[in-house]
């Protein structure tokens, strides 16, 4: 039973064992539906308005996992853009507790491990406590509901990404507040909850996914 | 590496090499933070007001995989519900085009794979065009980006379901209106978008995955 199949190119390099860096490329457009001025980036963008551009309405990601975040110098609210259309702000904020049609910098996910490599490229531990105190469990997949699986409160004391990146979600289901882990960032350490991003209001963690290119 | 850790009876039933049936159990509240009258569900109900209820506006997911709907006789927008907590509207909708805080009617997912079986448990096809014609590839694991993985455009055309179930999202990262696919339902077609739901209004899709206990 195959898989989806890769793109010939992908499958190529794959076959050679190279391994891939890849590109990152998004062009995000001031109004909605991929109309009006537009800019495209290969790398991070700290500030919309000092790359000629007053607002981001919509998102064609081409190349790589990027953020998004609500304030210039990656404050805020954080989106995870992954590769595909965003017409209209709702297609990428999720569901939030605040509205405000608003993304203001952003930046590649370098860390985020590639779809050809194995299972073992994305690792990271929770723990119950902060400061990595309690009970853990160290997660290398996919959890729609961390209660599923076993942990049995809807909450995370902290964190400890070690190879790859994540995206964690208040609620089961990969909704709720985003909060992009990253094993590059903090060397990958992220003991309270208010280390998660300047959003971060609460340890409410539900679901927990690998972020890959 | 291990994967996260599973609770105790799931581990013993596991080694016993028994098959879980697994136990449905969901209890909602009229009001949010899990507070007012609440009603417990262990099967369908096809009209929340037939079972004494005004509203639902928080819901406690104790076991196995719901879809809740909009209105009642199982219609409009789908919101699918695994394990865990979801203290308001927000929290189990996600993001979606219309905002309307309803939740009329439930059902459990019979058809979703255990956790505990293997990835096998969980397949698809997906078609370019209606009617099962086109290009086609065969998914059975998670897709937070189609186009990622080499599904070149943000639409498909059909599905089929072989066996389990999966959820299909309007934007990538598992984004904007969902779509419950079952292998029970239809024998599992679904010819066109008009067959996903009574709220689909398009064809497209950009991330898709299974649906587990």
């Amino acid at each position: 039973m195959h898989r989806t199949t890769r793109s010939p190119m992908m499958q190529t390099l794959v076959n050679s064992g190279m391994g891939i860096a890849p590109f990152f490329k998004v062009t995000v457009f001031e109004q909605e539906h991929f109309q009006g001025k537009c800019q495209e980036f290969t790398s991070e963008c700290c500030n919309i308005h000092e790359c000629g551009l007053d607002i981001i309405r919509s998102i064609r990601v081409e190349s790589g996992a990027w953020v998004g975040f609500e304030h210039h110098d990656f404050q805020g609210q954080q989106f995870i853009l992954e590769r595909g259309e965003y017409p209209h702000w709702d297609a990428y904020s999720g569901s939030l507790s605040y509205h405000v049609e608003r993304l203001m910098s952003l930046r590649p996910i370098y860390c985020a491990s590639s779809l050809s490599q194995s299972h073992m490229s994305s690792r990271m531990m929770i723990f119950e406590r902060e400061n990595f105190m309690g009970r853990s469990v160290e997660l290398c997949d996919d959890y729609p509901s961390l209660q599923a699986m076993g942990w049995s409160m809807p909450e995370v004391g902290s964190m400890h990404v070690q190879c790859g990146a994540f995206v964690c979600y208040q609620f089961p289901g990969y909704r709720g507040q985003q909060y992009i882990m990253e094993c590059e960032r903090h060397s990958g350490d992220y003991q309270h909850w208010k280390n998660w991003g300047s959003h971060c209001q609460t340890p409410q963690i539900q679901s927990i996914r690998r972020i890959q290119h």
